[in-house]
């Protein structure tokens, strides 16, 4: 793959492997833009939010290469892949970070676990004007389809003026048939929680051990302006991340707690 | 260990294993405020953010109780044991989550990595008042006990009223003598990244690796109102974090370069 001056250079990735159906989607909306370097794990990495891989080596394989885009496997989480990518694997700094599209909504406080996009806030960190995308279905055999239209929305709005340093999107598809699907909505994140049900179990040792399970509880059901509310509404969702964690209302309000 | 009524009942929890020094210390002084319920990984689960475990089963060992504090072991990550412990493990429902004391710095926007603050940002999640607590020193021989001071009036505070729903404490305690510490200064999270450097390495057969190895760059060395600003000038620095990601002010913005 030669990239030319005037090419686009997209660095994409996610987090539900190599072999996913949401990937495939979004590499070939990546191609109609630009020249791809796609980097992925070869097994899934749902849940990893941003973490990084730091007791053990990464490792990279380069799995093929085309004129349009150059496809590496990688043992390390989202965030890792994009750090390795920007400073070992890329011939220029991406024009764009783009992640996904996760089998399931990212909305909501899943934003803070995500694999998909943990991957976008890193390239973010970079400076570079990054996107996670995410269909609220999680089966395997999910249409993907259905996203291409929005994901062409959402980049041409990026080629022509770049996000602001420390914002980049999370953007939600609903799983609703193409012509059920309404619009876009720029919204907030919706307050909420995942409850957990641990499902315990004893192995053939008479040992227990616990699984995972959640369930998702939404806050603010009537409020019409979060991303929960847009993707059971059939929208599009679009919340503005910010890498800044920091609570600033409440400074001023915390300094007076601490000065009594 | 018997929870009575009016006992504080403390969920504690680190990210450097259940053998760190940090980690003993907090003990320490949580036990003057309440009975404590401690659950932490044999060995260090740094740098795993808000990573959940969903593709092994967790498994927990009581290690031992005595009158003031119970210890368990979890396999799984800092979040992981902040959710198994509320839902599985306690009596009742934590009145604080409290976690650390860290070895190294959180501050900036390594809060999006910790998972220290993880463990924070999951009681908060679940409406406890929640602080992660790190002292700006990796070695494994740091004096922990100048930080206990500032733990005191943390908690107190705390202790006097509740944190607001969705909002916990990243506090990060400088690594200076005892006599230099300044104060406390409320701040935000400050500007930077963490810029990589890799280390490429041969393995025995002859196979490229790479180490993830990173730089800390602080974007706004000059500003005075910022974490960074405030340890490395010998001040405890206390960000109110959110678990909103919502860049709000970007909201309308957004909206007119969608409605073009």
């Amino acid at each position: 793959m030669i990239i030319e001056k005037d090419d686009k250079l997209i660095l994409l990735t996610n987090d539900d492997g190599l072999y996913a159906g949401g990937l495939k989607t979004l590499l070939e909306v990546m191609e109609e833009f630009g020249k791809v370097i796609l980097i992925s794990t070869i097994e899934s990495m749902s849940g990893m939010s941003q973490a990084l891989t730091v007791k053990t080596p990464l490792r990279v394989k380069l799995l093929g290469e085309n004129e349009k885009h150059r496809i590496y496997a990688c043992n390390g989480t989202p965030t890792d892949s994009v750090k390795l990518a920007i400073n070992q694997l890329v011939e220029r700094t991406p024009d764009w970070v783009v992640s996904g599209i996760n089998h399931g909504s990212n909305a909501s406080v899943s934003v803070l676990y995500s694999g998909t996009m943990a991957a976008a806030i890193e390239g973010c960190l970079y400076g570079i004007s990054s996107v996670g995308f995410s269909l609220n279905n999680f089966s395997p055999t999910a249409d993907f389809s259905i996203c291409k239209k929005y994901i062409r929305i959402v980049m041409k709005k990026l080629a022509s003026e770049p996000l602001p340093a420390g914002i980049c999107l999370n953007v939600n598809i609903p799983a609703s048939k193409k012509s059920e699907i309404k619009g876009i909505k720029i919204c907030r994140q919706s307050k909420g929680n995942w409850r957990e049900e641990f499902e315990k179990r004893k192995d053939p040792m008479g040992k227990t051990y616990y699984w995972l399970t959640g369930i998702f509880q939404n806050h603010e059901p009537e409020a019409i302006d979060t991303d929960e509310w847009a993707i059971t509404n059939n929208f599009v969702s679009i919340v503005p991340v910010t890498v800044d964690m920091t609570a600033h209302w409440y400074i001023d309000k915390l300094k007076v707690r601490f000065k009594k």
